[in-house]
């Protein structure tokens, strides 16, 4: 596992701060379903992701959730490091989605090195500013996209990325990943199935007509 | 007008960044109504308030919008100059809500001073972590608190902006501020006159019980 070629600007920082970096990574792999940061708990690290794939969502008080983003090879996760600024005022989960390895980086290191390298402190503000056009991008989704819109594109984007048509999902998660309730899911998926788009069966979704549903989405 | 006393960190810069930013920030005094920067214009630049009232918003391919957040005196805004980052992929539009003088601070100089002052990128870090709490926060909102409570919070927080409980405001811009449809909003209103929280005239709410709307509001 070579850490300097996971890391996105390593050739940008000084041989010091990527010892810095480096000593204070811990590397750690688990398994798909574990939650690696809650929300109200501590100020978990940094995390880089080496291989498999993260979900950050958030959480209502009645305990339904909506997926924010997803975190894959090379990406780098600040919300779970948010003790590290006064200014981010919320909480969210990540999960691992697969079996996933990652690297933790230490807040307080990464805090340091943001105080004193402007290459840092400014590749934070892109990474900041990546994670805030995704949740823009899906609250115009929320606001002015029929749902099944946004069901057809969700089913398209699962699909591609367990490189499947067959998903083994329940509409409860899929109801959690989108931020509505489970009944709204299987109304409309019982509508994609009238219309020949999927097939339905105890705990999986199958994609029958993928071009309906990329020229639903797309409508 | 001092710039000097407006700017959050200038005690913080050096003499030499602070010359610059002086120079090449432009006084400008709109009234209530004016679009200031305009989503897919040109890059207008950093905002700084002096005093008066900017609301930030996104708008739909249809003309629906829905209100971000406000800024006040001595608020800084980034994203009229969203040209300064690669990573932001989102159009937002300012509009002044009421008489505002601001400080237009170029771009390409302040993008400048964050390369190579960790001081202003970490600054511009805690900026835009406070707007992406404030849109975090709003989300939750939409996804997860109903409408009629929403709507009892943004009466009264336009009566505290406002200073008065007769609120002249249609109710087209309510829901442009809310993200959802006149009709919407017009059918609510109705609900709290009913119920005896407001009173409706043409081109006025008046918030008649306060203090039952702070009970919908947080219930």
């Amino acid at each position: 596992m070579n850490f300097a070629s996971y890391f996105p600007i390593w050739d940008k920082i000084t041989p010091t701060q990527q010892q810095l970096l480096q000593q204070n990574a811990v590397s750690r792999t688990v398994d798909k379903g574990t939650v690696i940061h809650n929300g109200n708990a501590d100020c978990t690290g940094l995390l880089l992701v080496r291989s498999g794939q993260l979900r950050a969502y958030i959480l209502s008080a009645e305990g339904r959730e909506i997926t924010l983003y997803r975190l894959f090879d090379r990406d780098l996760c600040l919300f779970s490091a948010s003790c590290m600024m006064n200014s981010i005022q919320f909480d969210i989960t990540i999960e691992a989605e697969k079996d996933t390895t990652i690297w933790i980086i230490s807040a307080d290191i990464y805090q340091g090195m943001m105080k004193e390298s402007t290459v840092i402190s400014n590749f934070t503000n892109e990474i900041m500013a990546t994670r805030f056009s995704e949740v823009m991008w899906l609250m115009e989704q929320i606001l002015w996209k029929s749902f099944d819109k946004r069901l057809a594109g969700f089913l398209l984007e699962e699909s591609r990325l367990e490189e499947t048509s067959l998903l083994r999902i329940t509409h409860e998660t899929i109801a959690n990943h989108m931020g509505t309730a489970r009944e709204v899911v299987t109304r409309m998926l019982r509508y994609f199935q009238n219309e020949g788009m999927v097939r339905l069966t105890r705990g999986t979704v199958e994609i029958i007509d993928e071009t309906a549903l990329e020229k639903l989405q797309n409508a």
